[in-house]
């Protein structure tokens, strides 16, 4: 079997695109303990810098509000739950990645809304009065946390207008108003202040093309372009509970972030960043795939190789906490979230949590792996085996070959896969409780846990250390290598041997 | 291969003697903050009812105190740390098992000492003055915790008597009398409070009968009887890190169980409650057999058993915070607790977890497996295999058929062994590291989780669930059978095949 | 001055009632983590029973679902977030009070709503489905907590259906009917579950008696008789932000209590439990008076009375995490709570915790005032103040004599009034933000903590305590006296003048 | 009365080299869980840098020890409690402040101990051991904390060897001795690490100007220059509790301050940082004036000025967790710490917590009072009124005239005096009980919050604050004005003279 030789040295540095942003469900369930519950426990294992998440100025959020004085209409604006709401991210360490929508229904030009909790998608039917809202939430963001704070937050208008869904008619010359509105009021409340677009699903970049174009002939400002990712192909099969898609090869998604790059460098904003604002496997909530090994085995070259392409690419989202198609009826409902309800990580979430034990420097990268070192001479590989196909096998087998310095490592390996921390496979043991016990959630949570193996090797006459992986099917293992001194001698008379039962 | 029929209905409950007592190191170590922390855990995951340590007179604690006035002599007592300290068990839902002694330097008659922390071992110079210590210090312990809540806590007198370095000479005749002054002072305070002896190491069971015998005749009240067990020959080889013993059958303590409740129920005394104050495998705080999985495995038939001869058994210790042979050098340094220091499980720890999922209902009972039954119906099952002898192999198979009344179960299997939860093992991997950092200790954190693997099992056509158990060397494994209710049938049109890698 | 003279004995035990239940905002605010962190204060500081709220079958809690397959209309019922908000209340130590109410819109006839967040209060459109509803529950609660917990959980049926705006024509003949199959089918599930109503608003006190006869008639079951009261009168003013009313005399509750009580004695029912579920000063969720002082001493004799006539009496509620008029607009908004935004405690929260001090023993009680013993020997009296009119002044001197075994007791004494423990004040002073810093939430917390003073005070030569009080305007005190035994004498040679600045 | 007028801008900064540093007891002392509440405490409102206490090399921390392998003695160094220790300070941001010493008794050239702990006091017997258990120790913390963290730790010999208690026969070219070796195994280690002395007691400065001397003659590195402060007489009274001394007026102390920089300024090394390691009122750990409120106000005056003349001063000791004169006999013993046992904070805590607010630009201070500014706009001032003669009285008026921007401010007053705040008061009215109960200590808490007051004051015509501030004997207050806008206009159509009993 060849051996990979891995170089001694990185030619440069992983970038941290793939932690930038993670998305949420609508903001109004940040309020939820729950929800901060998983949220705490995602940032103390990745660490994202932003959350970025639709609803802002849908109603339950309650920041648009009219009162009637005699016959004279007022415009309150109430941020006692938007407060709440970024305070807990900010003491969380998150920033908010702005997104401005959707329309409070008293200002909305129509009824159409998306989701089970009604996102209003219809234009303003008065644009001064949503300029007005735009003014007086950006000055209060800047009041309560301070410009030099806000100026790092991103503002991101509308969410997939190119979609008849998400904005009424798909109507793109609405949209670039609603645009020009919005970045003309941030804009004047500080120049400095970041705004983007056009947010756009998959599929219609021709809208990448046309917007650029039209801010540049409009002398429109514009910060940062944003568009969605999603590989799944149509549905084969849509029930009450689950939506079934297959998925295209993941370098498509790649693909797509590398076109969209080229669409921008051409542009008249060639420099702009580029922020994929939402992506996953499928873009359904209510898709199984979500929540296999495979969704994990499957994102990792994206992971690894995204931010080649992009600014930053934000997962679709850290928690099924969750409630576009409605209430989730059952913990393994095919959620977006990195984590299940009852805060149970699903293999997705570990993908996440290996990455971020990488070093800095990046020794070597293929489809299926990535090698670093860190400061402190430990190596950090990520490695994974994504297999679409059905049945049993397709076991992979990798020789590596590590210039290291010291004479011995401890070997420290972390795996998921179809068989260890799958929850999902587990529940299904339990017959699929829709409503778990407090034990079986305990046992859930115990199945979640990454398989641990363990080993001392040492650095072979060559100058190298000698690693035989093998991977199961959609595996995604993490192996750390540290730098170990043997203090055995230091034990004077040392002999396990004379422990009964066992040797030396 | 011959199934093991599993009875239907338990014939007994599976006492709880096994979790009455805990053992410590000395008391004054209950101050420390990671002491706390390690007891927690132990309570939360086991929740002994007792606990009890050496040291409660001792200077450290420092409840005995003198002071000159001009030129007398005043004795001052002082409770702060005592008090701290009990506030803390009793909060852990823990209750004192009073062990009265050493001997505060002020009264001591010598100066012989044991121990790093230096013990005194010596009889009171004035036997007055210790009376007046015990009066005082009981009637404290009234006056805050209140007198029904004091009766439940058994007053034991003094350490190992009938060994010379815990008790000057081992003068019987001494100890009979410090026990009849103790004992008086205590019934003196109240009737009602409970005060026993000896006390004694093993292999010297004629104090035993002394001592009933010296009770009966000198009308000494007496409300329980207390030894210790011990299952380790003389040493091997003794370093200043570790020290090396043989280990005899397990059977052996059962035995000494047995002879000594023998020896009780022929005396005048014969149905007083018969108290294990310690046991464990080696007596040595530095022999590492206690840091192994044999450990574990040694003991679970004492678990199993020991209760059918004795009213408790303590083990001796929850923690490797102790600090009988010096501060510990290094984190598996052969010390008693079921915890490492950092907060480390060892095997033994979970063989005391594992024991408290049992169920009351006992259905069977060997020398290698507990099985039980709980009210919700479900089965929980202890088995092991313990190997004294050295080398690899030792795999045992139990084939199982329990008769049960639901039609699926769920079955969630915990297992340790010299491979799974045993992180002795990944430490000497490490290299034995004696100070070891943040990361290698979160490592040797995961390392101790017992491996979990989970199935769904049908009952079979003859009212049975079957089993095929297999144990591998030095193994403790708990199995929880739960009842299931298969709820895939309410997701209407589910279809894993139609999930990308996925079958049915 | 002439003192009022304590007996030495109680003649009876204060009886709980005013501690047995709480109200709530609509349940699916229990989800919240603000919520939750409020009802963990009042749960250590005062510990309530129950805790009763709107909303169980609205859509935000969304346990009623139809799902279309093919032609098909399935129902399905999904616990996810009402498991998740019980598992919440009983980890608190709260059972719930359940109200069967609102109407899921499926099920709904109409679609009249109440509230901002949108009760639908029409009757249902399918008696079957509404009564296939409530069993499907109610079997669910017992599955998920066991028959015995479900037993102890009183049902309600719908809330103030004598009211337009909660019951669609306030139909009385419908509600017996929805009553009756309520009812009907929770009797079905267990005999031994407990139901009732009719959950009126006050003032319609003939529904109380037409709902007994109707039960009597029809053999309907019912457990016990349930009815609102509060004591503001029609408002004075009403703006976008605040509700102006004035307040009856407090004694008019009692007599309202004591009147429904006479009338359900006269009935078949004579012996009926009968609980307030719902009362306070305003029925309004924005009427300022709750945040003030007066609201604390106004419903003093409340509590201290109340119980002579009702098994229990509910405050409406325990927290301004409520939604009702909208998402609060500020910290004081006039809510209802006993703690208002960001956790700050209301005077009425005192009031009660004051209350959770007394003890078991009654030994005084007038109109202002209830003096207790406890089992140690303690007394702890809580006094008020009340004061209806405007102005400065009104304070109050009351002069006690309390018959003590005791020589010495430490007084403490704590004390809410319009000058201390008044946030709204401060809030005020601070220039009433609507969205206050964490700073300011900090004062605003720390403005909230009772006035404290000490003293140490000697039993008369006639064998009493005496005690001079003077009570400021709306002032509610809690004065605890503590058996004290003077150590002062066993610090040797003590000389507190010896100590620069200070005198003995 | 004539006001103060303050100035508009700040001519300094205020240096914060008052909380630079905080004394501890012994360092074993750490391992403790009461310690470390206390410290958590501490940090959280008061935020020292440093941490210095003795004890690193004495037994129970249990660095040094030997072994006997055969014939032969090994030196085996344990490192097991003091990464602990260490792990824990940083863990709460904060550093240690090195002193080494005492004596391993294993390493000490005689059996002179000193405290209750018994640290040997006499200088090693041999030489080149000390210098190898430094050398050995500073290599072990920077492999664990690394260089530039441990950079930034001071190294300083030994603890006031110019007593004949703290250092065999106060010799002094013993210590010069011991200096020279230490320091010089040090810098091998690094150069950059710092170390310094002579750590001497006040009263015997010559010993500063000989040690600066002898580092220049002999070329023995110095980075800086340590001393103590106490301002007590002579005792009047020593009993087994209490030790009472007179205090002389706290402008001595800063004298002594500037009188030994005076001479470091003559010195070789004009340029050394000067740290005061340890100062307090009285030296004794059982000086009831530690639990008083003057000994805060009259410490306020050297938190203000002291950092003119040292570049730290570090308070002695942070808690009374402390065992310098035994085990603590009561929770207010007289104890150096800014908190009692059972975390309540004494007087002097506030001292620190409120100089912790203050602002870093100084506008006014003189000798009883600090005015500064914060960053945004807010005033912040502490005043006292230290009286050390006895009896009632002693009031202060003080007005002052402050110039300002905004028009309306809060004003937020928080003060401790002989009456609020002083939990050594209730104490006493409790009958000095020694062993509390947990109500007690709940109590004693509760006593030691300090006194809040609030208001809404308007800036002048002439465009100053007016402050009227009476200052009460022995008082210590807080001040700070925050700018504020007034909201009241946005609630339409308020009138709080709707409320029952309230006016506008």
């Amino acid at each position: 079997m060849k051996p990979i030789i891995v170089a001694a040295k990185g030619k440069e540095q992983l970038k941290e695109n793939w932690k930038y942003c993670i998305g949420t469900g609508r903001l109004g369930l940040a309020l939820q303990k729950e929800y901060l519950d998983h949220l705490k426990i995602i940032q103390e294992k990745i660490g994202f810098k932003y959350i970025r998440g639709h609803g802002l100025l849908s109603d339950d959020v309650g920041i648009y509000r009219e009162m009637k004085i005699g016959d004279e209409v007022k415009v309150f604006y109430n941020f006692t739950y938007i407060d709440r709401i970024f305070d807990s991210f900010l003491d969380l360490n998150l920033r908010p990645f702005i997104e401005f929508g959707f329309m409070p229904e008293l200002l909305a030009s129509g009824d159409q809304t998306i989701f089970y909790w009604k996102g209003n998608v219809t234009p303003p039917k008065d644009y001064q009065k949503w300029s007005d809202l735009v003014t007086v939430v950006v000055k209060h963001f800047i009041e309560r946390y301070g410009l030099e704070e806000v100026k790092k937050w991103p503002f991101e208008v509308w969410n997939e207008p190119n979609l008849v869904n998400f904005w009424k008619d798909a109507n793109k010359q609405e949209y670039f108003k609603l645009y020009k509105v919005t970045a003309t009021a941030i804009k004047e409340v500080n120049q400095d202040l970041q705004v983007g677009g056009p947010a756009i699903c998959g599929g219609a970049d021709e809208w990448i093309v046309d917007f650029l174009g039209f801010c540049h002939k409009d002398k429109v400002p514009v910060d940062f372009v944003s568009r969605h990712a999603y590989t799944s192909q149509s549905p084969k099969k849509v029930t009450p509970d689950y939506y079934y898609q297959d998925l295209v090869d993941n370098t498509d998604m790649l693909h797509q972030f590398e076109a969209v790059r080229g669409l921008i460098k051409e542009s008249a904003f060639s420099n702009l960043p580029f922020h994929i604002t939402e992506y996953n496997t499928s873009y359904s909530p209510i898709n199984p795939v979500h929540d296999t090994p495979l969704n994990a085995a499957y994102l990792a070259r994206i992971l690894s190789e995204g931010g080649d392409y992009v600014d930053s690419f934000s997962y679709w989202t850290f928690s099924d906490v969750f409630e576009e198609a409605d209430v989730p009826k059952a913990p393994f409902h095919g959620g977006f979230g990195l984590m299940a309800l009852h805060a149970i990580p699903k293999p997705t979430f570990h993908l996440f949590a290996f990455f971020n034990r990488l070093g800095e420097e990046m020794l070597y990268r293929d489809a299926q792996m990535i090698i670093t070192r860190k400061e402190n001479g430990a190596i950090a590989l990520v490695a994974w085996n994504e297999v679409m196909e059905k049945g049993e096998g397709f076991e992979k087998e990798i020789l590596l070959k590590i210039p290291v310095n010291n004479d011995q490592y401890f070997l420290k390996r972390q795996s998921v896969d179809d068989n260890y921390a799958n929850p999902w496979k587990v529940w299904k043991e339990m017959g699929r409780p829709r409503f778990p016990d407090k034990q079986s959630v305990e046992t859930l949570r115990e199945a979640s846990i990454p398989k641990l193996t363990t080993a001392k090797i040492n650095k072979e006459e060559d100058g190298y250390l000698k690693l035989l992986l093998t991977l199961s099917k959609n595996e995604v293992t993490l192996i750390e290598l540290s730098e170990m001194k043997d203090e055995t001698e230091t034990y004077e008379g040392i002999d396990d041997s004379l422990i009964t039962s066992y040797s030396s």
